[in-house]
């Protein structure tokens, strides 16, 4: 599989790329978050989820206060580098409301 | 399962909210693109995933010159109302190198 740098990843112009995370183990999409940088960069090196919080401008470790930390299997890139897609092992529930995945609610009218 | 209104849905400061796209079948993640209000509502009403090209700025119906249709099985909003996962049937290659997914790399150094 070919390989793409962090220098090589397309920032908006807040400075952020979106990050799409799975669940490694059942394909389920658990939720979505914002990356920065060097939250990018602490990702990589420390096998863990570390997002950029919009609302708190600061870096995130998902689960430092929940225990509920996402431990990286592979980080991919998409075909514009402007998004990535994080496969995890999540521990506990991705989402703050305490159900597994975020996307527990379906659109309709 | 809970149901969301598109009234309801957050939409950032251009207008738009982000829409992941999972093969229905694989649980493969084939792209992520961005969606307005009218093209959720379009994406809704015909049952096909229908974008709002940044680029162009004009509404996207994907497959409509390729034929890479996403057929819509299923339409979801994450806990904060401003993230989409649309599950589809996906006719061909979702991505427009010809790979089936956008995310055939993967991030290194």
């Amino acid at each position: 599989m070919d390989v793409v740098a962090i220098d090589a990843l397309t920032f908006d112009d807040r400075g952020l790329i979106p990050a799409i995370v799975q669940d490694a183990e059942t394909g389920d999409i658990l939720m979505m978050a914002w990356m920065n940088r060097e939250s990018v960069a602490l990702t990589a090196a420390e096998g863990r989820t570390v997002f950029w919080s919009r609302s708190r401008q600061e870096l995130w470790r998902k689960g430092e206060t929940s225990g509920h930390v996402q431990h990286v299997q592979e980080l991919r890139v998409d075909c514009d580098a402007d998004v990535l897609l994080v496969r995890v092992y999540q521990e506990g529930a991705a989402c703050h409301t305490g159900e597994r995945t975020c996307f527990f609610r379906r659109l309709g009218s």
